[in-house]
Parts: C-alpha cells; structure tokens; sequence
C-alpha cells in the first residue's frame, strides 16, 4: 500500500539525530549528543503554581485554558512576547518553534525553490524544510555566525532563495553567534535581494558572556523571528512564538489553524503565568545562564588539548575539530568506539546536507553535571587517542 | 513580497467558520453556530488534581512533563489509547486530531490526487486537506451517514482516490451516525480498489442514544483512525491520538516531527492521568453524556415544526433543514437577519465543496444551557418567519 504515500512522505526520511539518539540512550553512556536542555533549570515550582491557577475551578480563566482559543494565540500571551519593534498582530504562537519552521516554509517553498542553510546548521530545521522540497543551498559559517560575504557572492551571481535560515545567536550546531555587520549586510541582503530572513532564536536568553545584539529583524522589512519557551521555560509546554511582516502573517495563521487549530491553551496560560512574573523572571533567567556557564566552562576546560573549539558566548553547544593531526580519522566511524566506551557526541557530518564535516563533532554541555562532563571528556580523549593510534598502526589502507 | 508565498499557502484561503465565528460572537447573541464543547463538562477538578501530580517537584514525572518527549507520544499514553485491536506501535499520539488529519493529508495526498469527502462534510477537515492540493470528490450523506453506494458507483466508474475521508459517529454537521452495513461495505471497497478510510472519531464518547458501532476499521487494513481527547476531557490540551498501518505510520512519525516534534508532554501527562483513572471516567463520561442529551433534547423539541430535523444519537450537531414551503430562502442570507435578532447558526453552504445545501443550517446545542436552546430556538423562528414573509411579498424579484 506504500504505493499511496505522497511524494514529501516518500522523502521524509529519518532524521540521523534521531536515529543516533537511539544509540547513546544505552545505560552508562555519559551523552554530549542530546539536545535537551538542563532540566535542572526549569522552574518546576514556579510552573506548578501556574498550573494551578490557570485550572482554579470556577474562574474564567479554567475555562479559558481548557477550551478551543484562537489560532493566533493567547492575546496577553502574544503583547508580552512581541518584541517593542513588533506589533502585536504580527505574533503568532506556535506549538514550539519547530511548528514556526514548519509553517515558515510550507508559507514559502515550492518544490524546488532555492533556500540558503547554514553549514553546520540545525538538522530539526533542515528537517521541517524537506517537507516541502526544497534546493538547498548550504552557506558556511565561521567563528562569527554565516559567511554573508558568501551568500552575498551567491546572490550577485544570480541566486534567488526564497529564505535563509540562521540561529543566530549561539548556533546549533557551532554555538557561533553572527556579528552585528553581518547581521546588518544580512538584512541589506534581503531588502536588495528580496528574501525573507528565518531567524531562528531559541537560545537568546541563555547568553553567558559579551553582549546581546540586536535581531537581524532590525535591518530588513522581511525577516520572522522565531522564539521559544524551551529553553527559558521548559520544551515539553510546546510553546513557541513568531514574528512576521504583515504580508505573511494572515497565511501563517491559516496554516496554522489547518495544521492544529492552535497551541495548547493550558500551555499558554503557564507560559504567560510565569512569563510575566518579573520578580521571578529577574532571578530565573541569571540562574540558568550561569548553569550553563559553569557547564560550558567545566568542559570546555576538560577538552584543552583534546579537541579544537572556540568557548560559545551561551547556548549549548560547543562544536569541535580534530586536532590537525588526526585528520584521518572520521567522527562518524569514531562514534560506535565511543559509545562502547561509555561517552557520545554527534558526528559533525549530520550538520551539513552535503557530506562536510567529518572531522567536527557537536558536543551538549547542558544535560551532564561539571563532574559528569570532565568525566565525558577523559573517555572521548581516550576513544580519540586509540582510534588515532589504531588508524596510524593499520596505515592509508584503514580508510 | 506576497510574491514570495508558496502555492499553498496563496491557496489556503480563510475558513468560513472563522470569518463567521467574528460575526456571531456579538454581545447578545445566543449562538448556534460555535463548535465548542460544553465547558460543564470540563473535568476541571480532576485535571488540576493531574497537573499537580505532574508537576510535582523532584519526582521523574516533574522532569518528563517538561523534557523534550518521544515524537511519537508518552508510551503509557499511547498504551492506553490504543483498541484491542490495534497494536501499540501503530498509535500516534498528536496536538489534537486536527493534527492527525493534517499529517495524514501530507502522508497521502500529491497536488491533484482525488480525495473523497462528505457532503456536507467538517470544514477543518477540508482546509487541513486543502493545503495538500487535492481535487475534492463529494459524496453525499443522508441520515445514516456516507452514501456508501454513491461512492462504490464513483469507483466503479474508475474513480481511483487517496483517501476517503468520514466522521463516522454524529457526523459534524449532519449529526448522522455511519450504519454498520455501510461501514462494512466501506472497509470492503477500501480493500478492493486500495484507498485509505481516515474515519475521524472526535464525538464516539458522547453517544447518548442507540447502541455503539465497531469502527470502519475492523472491516480493512486500510483505516486510519482519529480520536481526541477534546471532547472528553478538554480541548484546551489539544492531545488527540490515531491508529495507521504500519506502511503507513512511520511517514506519520517523520511528518510529526517535522512538524512539531511532539505534543505537549504536560498536556499529555494530565491526560494520561485522568483517562487512566478507571473509576473517574466511570461517572465522568455518562455525566457528559447525559449533559449532550439534555441540550439536545431541549433544541429538538423547541425547533418542532420551525424547522426540519432528525434527531443524533449523541455528539453536538443538529443539521436542520427549512420546510419545504420556504425553500426560497438561502440560510447565508438569512444569517445577518439572525444576528441582528440575537440568534446565530452556521449556513449549512458553509459544508458543501459544491455550493450545495442553502436551504440548511448546522446548529450546535453544545455550548447554551437549555433555557438559553428554547430562547434561542424561538428567536430563529421568529426570524425565518419574518424572513419568510418578506420573501413572499417581495416575490420572485427578491431572489
């Protein structure tokens, strides 16, 4: 009966995260590879008091979390997440920022539309953007987010993406944040070139060092801002938000009612319940930032020697190279060794759509303990130093 | 820029509900015409009972109610929701059934596919699928549901669909409940001539008269099953659920996570923990059934001899038809008329691919209490009385 699958099911591959995830879950592996963020750092208590109020018997707002709301969102909920360059009917909340991906392109993509990814880039995305065939164009980044001066090179030699993704704050995978000229030459870009900037910001608030900056959005008329509560909150509310131009907004809401009439309402009014709390936000979002921190700083400092990185200003994900000398051996073969002996990562090659990266890894900080992650990295050492001294004993002829 | 939108999304036009839901939603006005369950029924106590467990604090179920989750859906959940008859690795859990019809329609359909709906047919169902770009084939209904001969007519004459889509209990709008002949006959076609039935069961739990059906699905392999916990519990936590083949389920997955990789893990916890409650849904589901029944019975007795009607055998809809005196009245145009009377329904055109069905209305005794149903009944008396009369003095011109 597979004969009936449509042509984007038949494409829908799996995606390698979420194959490998099956891998490392095996017990005793201590896992840099997940994507979960600390759970130590969701404000559970906090949330339970919400939680609580927003199903108060009798008042109207358990009625309200409860039943059918509107596609758009809660409305308090979209006033205190619209950034004060925004609208509020530019807003749209999403069952989590994928869901804004997802509605993002299926606004945009027909099947063989150029869109332009970062290479590394974020699988999830890649995966939301197969859905709807698109070509993809992969720009390089570097230690200061997507090469713009590339994409720039690519537009004047003709290409006409219909959006370009970035994270650009704190990259998944390279934990790379894109600079203030490149996010101004961006912007100029995508006024000049006509091209929607996808600026996807899940990590923003899990800044640790330097200073914030300000959204691509600021420099273009075209730009959706995606934003979460994954990581200020917690990812199993599901609760993500959206900003667009005017142009697209009404078509990302139809897609959206088609796709789950709208998000969770119960969800919302947690999220806007604690969301809004200031004094309690004041004191949350410091403690996370310096959770990661310490577990940034924790490994970053078990790694010296080790593996090539650059310490992310926040986020978490550290993206590492094999030291020169090394360049022989493949992460993606390394990994099964790995995990035998009890440590895991993910091979850099899942990060790029065209085979690149098979010396680089993506490496978690947020799930382990500072212990746990020193521990980790003395196993990938050790995995590393026998790989490279089997693949030196075995000669050319191992590869 | 609107330039850059992608053929569906220049196609996914806004639904009628929607625009209508603006209109009747005045101060003033008893509405026929929402689609939303009675809140009475919310367990509302019992949820916040489930969302305090949930969140305990420390306890593994505060972490997995708010961690990431498997795309799939809560293995517990997944495990109780699924029929004798299906086995746990078929059932996906999704953000409401809206989304199961969402993802089956991207599994299924190409542009130009044919897919069979119901006539009059659930608006949702056919935005979701419209998205997908299929060429829409209706086959009429009558008071026992999908004219299932008309269909195996259309197939005998080379009709070769996707799917065939029916709401199988209580049908919205119609309020027809599928005979089991037809259900037999219609599992027998979908193995005969290689279509998928996606039977959508959102209202089976509220049947307040006649005995329960066995599902399309025991008469095919073919069958994809939708449930929701909308009606039964909330609709606010949009957690629904549906059973596919198994060449068919893993499409489903991969779509699912592109799409929003995975329901609320809160929302899903608290569903778990009160569908699960064996005794609590004991007294739970007869209580909101009773609830659908007074409601009905208030409505159906109020409209006797207004309008013409059968009465359900459970679920929220009443699908009525003018006496066939007035059948130069359209119910679209009659609706403005209403709301400035302080009565709204939703103009059964509204169903139709086709433009059929204008001298029909689909009310929903869901949401007014049963005094409000006889005022509100009155009202549209009044009005189709004056609508009546104006059309008869006008003669044939007013049309």
């Amino acid at each position: 009966m597979d004969h009936l699958l449509s042509r984007r099911a038949a494409g829908a591959t799996s995606s390698v995260i979420r194959d490998l995830l099956h891998l490392v879950n095996r017990p005793g592996v201590l896992s840099l590879a997940g994507g979960l963020p600390c759970a130590d750092g969701f404000p559970t208590e906090r949330m339970a008091v919400a939680a609580e109020r927003a199903l108060a018997g009798g008042g109207r707002y358990g009625v309200e979390a409860l039943q059918y709301g509107p596609t758009e969102g809660d409305a308090e909920l979209r006033r205190l997440v619209a950034p004060a360059d925004v609208a509020f009917d530019q807003m749209l909340v999403t069952t989590g920022s994928q869901q804004g991906l997802d509605l993002v392109a299926r606004a945009l993509i027909d099947p063989g539309d150029p869109v332009v990814v970062e290479a590394p880039g974020y699988l999830g995305a890649l995966q939301a953007m197969r859905v709807c065939e698109p070509r993809f164009v992969p720009v390089r980044t570097d230690e200061h987010g997507l090469r713009v001066d590339e994409l720039g090179a690519l537009l004047a030699a003709g290409l006409r993406p219909k959006l370009v993704y970035t994270v650009p704050n704190f990259q998944n995978p390279s934990g790379a944040t894109l600079s203030l000229e490149r996010r101004r030459e961006l912007g100029d870009l995508a006024d000049r070139f006509g091209f929607v900037v996808v600026e996807d910001d899940p990590y923003g608030a899990l800044r640790f060092a330097g200073e914030p900056l300000p959204p691509v959005r600021l420099f273009t008329d075209n730009a959706v801002t995606l934003g979460s509560a994954s990581k200020v909150l917690a990812p199993g509310l599901r609760v993500g938000w959206l900003s667009a131009p005017r142009w697209l907004v009404g078509s990302l809401v139809r897609l959206k009612q088609a796709a789950d009439l709208h998000t969770s309402s119960l969800a919302q009014r947690i999220a806007l319940d604690v969301l809004s709390d200031k004094a309690f936000m004041a004191g949350h979002l410091p403690r996370i930032a310096d959770l990661y921190r310490a577990r940034c700083d924790a490994l970053v400092s078990a790694l010296d020697g080790v593996l090539e990185l650059s310490r992310p200003d926040g986020g978490m994900f550290l993206w590492c190279r094999l030291p020169i000398g090394s360049a022989r051996l493949d992460t993606t073969e390394v990994l099964p060794l790995a995990v035998e002996r009890g440590v895991a990562f993910v091979p850099g090659a899942a990060f790029f759509v065209d085979g690149a990266g098979h010396d680089t890894m993506r490496l978690s900080y947020a799930t382990l303990s500072p212990v746990e992650l020193v521990e980790a990295a003395g196993r990938l050492d050790g995995v590393l130093a026998d790989a490279e001294r089997t693949a030196v004993l075995a000669g050319p002829a191992a590869k």
